[in-house]
């Protein structure tokens, strides 16, 4: 899609990575007066985050899947279970 | 992970919805001062942005997949070939 | 202090722009996971928002205190008191 | 203006640090595709930006330029002219 409309040449990596961060706010907006989102919106909103994210990885040659396991991996060694659990406290601060 | 760390009381819809925009920001700091941004450290808050959009999608029950392809298709409709081809403008200004 | 480090050649209102939305996702992480963030790191986190945000003002001939109280202006007449009273609802759904 | 729109309830610091970052995006938003932002849509969106500032920091009685000087002070002992003249690299990279 992106291709067919020439739009290829506006997306660099860091024009990618501003526009996710402009459309991670548009998400956070479903929330800015209330903790409760409308839904179709939240719906729609994180697509697009989702899509300008898939986006940046196609760039970079990355895989969605692959990067978000190894993160994952890491996540379980920076926050032993018996160190973390039920704290929302930073890992250096364990 | 998140449950054996009992980390789930943390993990509302607006916690996530906070947790994606700041990942993102510091995925946009990769390109702070510099169009090239690290690839380590980009895939890194790449990754990280991508975990928090999951957690907020299993927690909505919203299939990731389904929702990107969902936009993609609303995306087409929206930017016709032939008005958006080789053009940054947005829809309704089109 | 600018000037003295040569840093003007970063200070780009792009840069700035982007600096300002990495600030103040930092802000937000003081209310990440809380509504109550630790009084001292908010105050330096929004001291560094307001910081860009007076980099970009010097940049592009802004005066602070005008732009602020214009908008200050126009809020007052888009959200008229008897109509906006006790709600969070935007202007164009009033 | 605030107080007769009865949206003081709105305004926790969480809600407020929230809005700052939406509004910030916004103004990145001007940046999204080309380094050359509309000049009128900059200045209103940061407009909007300092307008959140403002209001937390009236929230958390802070005043706004002393936390604006004192963080200049900080940043100026941080980057010593000699070290960063000429540099982007964080203080604790130098």
């Amino acid at each position: 899609m992106v291709a067919e409309r020439e739009w290829d040449q506006f997306h660099t990596p860091e024009n990618l990575a501003k526009s996710i961060v402009i459309e991670a706010a548009e998400l956070l907006e479903c929330f800015q007066w209330s903790p409760d989102g409308d839904h179709q919106r939240v719906r729609s909103e994180l697509a697009d985050v989702l899509t300008y994210c898939h986006l940046l990885a196609d760039k970079l040659d990355l895989d969605v899947d692959e990067i978000v396991l190894d993160k994952l991996q890491e996540t379980r060694t920076k926050y032993p279970v018996d160190k973390a659990r039920g704290r929302s406290t930073k890992h250096d601060q364990l």
